[in-house]
């Protein structure tokens, strides 16, 4: 089924339109639930996880959700691989942590979150929102933006053309 | 300055036509270099030449570059975490092996791989053409279509407007 979202035009007046749309094509409306970790959670488990949930990249948070850091399939593998007792060793300590993360706001549009992924050579990139957390400034995981995410709109804005 | 001649278009023509762009955008054109491997290839040889590469999929082949299998980063990864010997195992005992596997011809467009790609859930499709082996009817890889792929081709259609 078509997911109820923004972005859906229909025929002659999608194709006059057509730049305008892409540029209304606002992350806070395709934005997926992203599959979060605590950092002490074992390899092993975030694994699991991650197949249950069949995403490609997870992302570490704290408490309250901040985004702490992001592993991918591609780093468990690496380390799986190369020996690591996946059993024992929690995400923290092979994900990529903050502040070394791309992120996007909720604010920007999708070919922004595109550009972002495609420069940076990423799977996806963390929707994430400022907050003041004891005088520091923080970023609370809200979304996630996935190549699926940009293949999927693609094939929405497309197919009744 | 814009240059003074026929063939560049201004804002709005340019966005009429745009689904017509969408539509020339061939798969001969845009698709990518396939990294491919024979079936005999152990596990952690096809995994090293994946991370050399940089590739989320390899194409496993016969001789002559014919398709019998695809493995995925996510193949690799479940198998590495079931206790398999990566050294042992041949490739060919855990790929998806033809005629399993969705594909695409080089006539057909982006937004054709685009929604095999989102409609069967995978990362990639292998561009394939046909060829008669022994009266068999068999395809021989010829390129690669990922959702990365589909990505850049988004920012690049999308970047100016």
């Amino acid at each position: 089924a078509r997911p109820k979202v923004g972005y859906f035009y229909s025929g002659k007046q999608m194709e006059d339109d057509f730049s305008e749309k892409i540029k209304e094509l606002k992350i806070s409306e395709i934005k997926s639930v992203p599959v979060v970790v605590s950092e002490e959670t074992t390899v092993y488990d975030a694994i699991v996880n991650m197949f249950l949930e069949n995403v490609g990249s997870i992302y570490v948070v704290s408490e309250g959700g901040i985004l702490v850091g992001v592993v991918s399939r591609k780093d468990f593998l690496k380390n799986t691989i190369g020996g690591l007792d996946i059993n024992k060793i929690p995400v923290g300590m092979i994900m990529t942590r903050m502040p070394n993360i791309v992120t996007v706001f909720p604010e920007e549009n999708l070919l922004d979150a595109a550009v972002k992924i495609i420069d940076h050579e990423i799977d996806s990139v963390p929707v994430v929102e400022e907050v003041q957390q004891e005088e520091i400034k923080q970023y609370r995981v809200i979304g996630k933006i996935s190549k699926t995410t940009i293949a999927r709109a693609f094939v929405e804005l497309f197919k009744n053309i």
